[in-house]
């Protein structure tokens, strides 16, 4: 594999950081595909992670995995018409079905067989709306079969013309929920639910705090009623949108026409909701935890939380300290814990210390001669700090640390969170803050989108939310932190990914 | 949903019977898009746990998932001769990347920016060798970075023009293993592995008995040295590919350079194979096990394995019969039982049993007040019988029940294929044979594509396998069931799906 390098401090260029520590931890690599990633394993073993975690929620609150075609035809997503306005200068799409040989010499140059042109042109799914209500509207009858409560997890491709690695790819890989209500309340209850369930996963999964709160009309979700949000802050006080969930209202169901039949009798439209998290979560996870280092893993994710490193010097030492080291393996590994013991021959452990640091390995357990015949290990945590552990109970005092460790990155991204936050700022402080440090902006907000648009115009900071009322300042403003009319809401500005 | 309705027997549809099973099971659903279907929730769950099995396999077998892009650059499929002229009649094909409304009134017509064709078009993937390889090159430098085990789980794309559920479909999933390795025994050696870890997969999860082997020339995968394949036979006597292997050589290597550094510091071409099963598998298990109620599902892939149907006339019974019915759940699912009590109050206990036989329930157990008054339940087998259990102990006798189903099912699938197998026939009674019942014809073989392509233009059969030494018969064929002239192997024949 490639030579390890040095990792670009944030201090001198934090986009280049960022694609280091992606590097450097083998989470993604570019592909000759312009726009789209490779997911090395490192980072998909982090996927899987999430996606377990997740998806044992989804089915917790009654979701059911389903799948539906990547394909949708062109006149589908036309049939709701925000919706299309939303995806058409992003969509990639298959109008041809074969390959022919050119005329030139040498069998292998190809080119696209003119004569194999599809009828109708296929859009490769940006999001499955509007598929999986075509197909509800096969399935939905009666209010016996309400709610249908699904979920999706697939790739989606949306034609970006600027990529980043995790944060913006045109390939990506999600989940996308889909439900069907017989009343509005419970598709709110429903969108609401669900926006609750990422936040469970973010803060106490990937260990990053995030605010939760509506889009303004302007940010909304192209065909939705109401849009929920979860936005967090990273080290470079950008925030970034990290989930997102829909209350759809009838605007699909009626495109679709996807109606029940009530208990009484009458038909009625449904209510949809559509909700979804990304592999964007790994960017967001790698820039709320990681150092110069590399990358930091909280320990419910790390794809290895424990690397057990043997050091030795001669044959006889490498015996006694391999043998410690299985036994130690064995006993983390029948307490549930994702351990490593690291035995290569051709590196020192120094540079087994760097490759386990640099990709996020929570807890390094140093294992000398010395150690031991002392009966224990140096325990290393990535976040800092070393201390002996004691062999017996090993599993345990490593889970104690594990779990210490967890509460300390949500806790330290928390403080740096509200660190970078200001309320009630005065427009000109508003704009010195958005020019400077930056981070979230709390204010009044009159409602209009023309103050939206001016202060993007002129600072780059949108509204990230409407935050829900536990965010919400204790004093709460009275005018628009920008124009000064009578705030219609809460607002939470920042310059965002 | 769907009122439920009769399925078609096998005796006289068997194609009817098989769409029956699998809309009445709610596995799959036909979309809006030519050749797709939709996978319910009910068809996701057995590929969910179809995929746990498998993937702890290819974990235990030292394998790491990983993920690669769904588009090709066109040029890349070019790179491997044989394998681009066996994928170019059935790509699909993105050329464009955005839509525009059109001139007509209406806001939501659209139609593709000719404006927006991209310079090289891309291939939805059909199979990731190329893109993968690539990749491969970037990774691989030394020895020491082979064996490369990777495996990705993923959608693919194949224009089919006659498309089947499950079997045949323009958009299916599957998983692709693809590894690298130094020598050409460790290549070999892994795709015989995989081979084998299909096998286990499919005869003991999916109690499907399956003949492993070599394919012909003309059988191969295109790019290929050699593919073994896994192939069963369905209750038509057809049979089923179900899986394949393939030793691919240094095609790809040499095609998209990878390259080793050796220990002596020569520089040599990786070996590679590829292997991958698919949700075909699904209409494999359904067409080895169904019967004319519906859905027969193994044991250890039955989504629901046991369902419980509490019985009751008035108020006070239904409260006894369901809180025993309750108890039971609990226990069994603290046993690990996938289990469903079934309390629905508007259906009549006749149309559960229906309901669940259609969905392929292996165990269900009735509770009726007198069950309850003698302190037992009611075990109704899928495959037949109706026996009493005792409460006590309860978990112990379904969990014995559902191996027992599991292993009979195994044994009378296997029973079937060997009746329908025939050995060392000539070639008058081949022919009968493929007119007639049909199955697995085992005989010599001359290794002619001529003979090959003469067979299958005649009787519609083709060589399934050159098996591997256990499946061969006691007596090796000396000359060739078709030319007669000499056998270099023998052969399985049949008509193939």
């Amino acid at each position: 594999m490639a030579q390890a390098q040095k990792i670009t401090p944030r201090a001198k260029d934090y986009s280049e950081w960022y694609n280091d520590v992606i590097m450097q931890a083998e989470l993604a690599d570019y592909s000759p595909v312009r726009g789209c990633m490779v997911i090395r394993p490192h980072g998909y073993r982090l996927w899987e992670l999430m996606q377990r975690a997740l998806d044992d929620m989804f089915k917790a609150t009654g979701h059911q995995n389903a799948y539906f075609p990547l394909f949708i035809p062109m006149s589908f997503l036309a049939k709701e018409a925000e919706h299309v306005e939303g995806f058409a200068k992003e969509v990639a799409l298959v109008t041809h079905t074969r390959l022919k040989a050119t005329g030139k010499a040498g069998a292998q140059a190809v080119m696209v067989d003119p004569e194999s042109a599809l009828d109708e042109p296929l859009v490769v799914r940006p999001t499955s709306e509007t598929i999986i209500y075509a197909m509800f509207a096969k399935w939905v009858q009666s209010y016996r079969d309400l709610p249908l409560l699904m979920n999706q997890w697939c790739n989606i491709v949306r034609w970006e013309l600027r990529t980043r690695l995790f944060l913006r790819t045109t390939e990506f890989l999600w989940q996308e929920g889909h439900t069907a209500h017989a009343t509005e309340p419970e598709a709110e209850a429903e969108a609401r639910q669900m926006l609750g369930v990422y936040r469970t996963f973010q803060e106490e999964w990937m260990a990053m705090p995030v605010i939760t709160g509506k889009k303004t009309e302007s940010e909304k979700f192209a065909g939705a009623l109401r849009t929920y949000a979860l936005e967090a802050l990273m080290q470079d006080n950008k925030a970034l949108q990290a989930g997102t969930s829909h209350n759809l209202g009838q605007n699909f169901a009626k495109a679709f026409n996807v109606q029940y039949q009530t208990a009484a009798g009458g038909l009625e439209y449904v209510w949809n909701t559509s909700w979804g998290v990304t592999t964007r979560m790994i960017g967001g996870l790698v820039m709320t935890h990681s150092d110069d280092n590399g990358l930091v893993c909280p320990p419910k994710l790390a794809p290895v939380q424990v690397a057990i490193v043997p050091i030795w010097k001669s044959e006889e030492e490498k015996g006694r300290v391999l043998e410690v080291g299985e036994g130690v393996k064995q006993e983390l590994a029948r307490a549930g814990v994702r351990v490593e013991l690291d035995a290569r021959e051709n590196l020192k452990p120094g540079a087994k210390y760097f490759e386990w640091e640099a990709k996020g390995v929570p807890l390094r357990l140093e294992i000398g001669p010395r150690d031991v015949a002392a009966g224990q290990v140096m325990a290393a945590r990535r976040t800092g700090g070393k201390a002996p552990a004691r062999l017996p109970g090993i599993a345990g005092s490593v889970t104690a640390a594990l779990d210490q460790i967890q509460a300390a990155l949500f806790r330290s991204a928390k403080d740096r969170r509200e660190a970078h936050s200001i309320r009630g700022a005065s427009k000109p402080q508003f704009i010195e803050f958005m020019k400077g440090p930056g981070g979230f902006a709390y204010g009044g907000f009159c409602g209009s989108g023309a103050c939206e648009a001016e202060i993007k115009q002129e600072t780059a900071a949108t509204v990230r939310v409407l935050p829900d009322p536990e965010f919400r300042s204790p004093d709460q403003p009275k005018t628009c932190m920008w124009c000064g009319k009578p705030s219609v809401a809460e607002a939470v500005w920042a310059q965002a990914y």
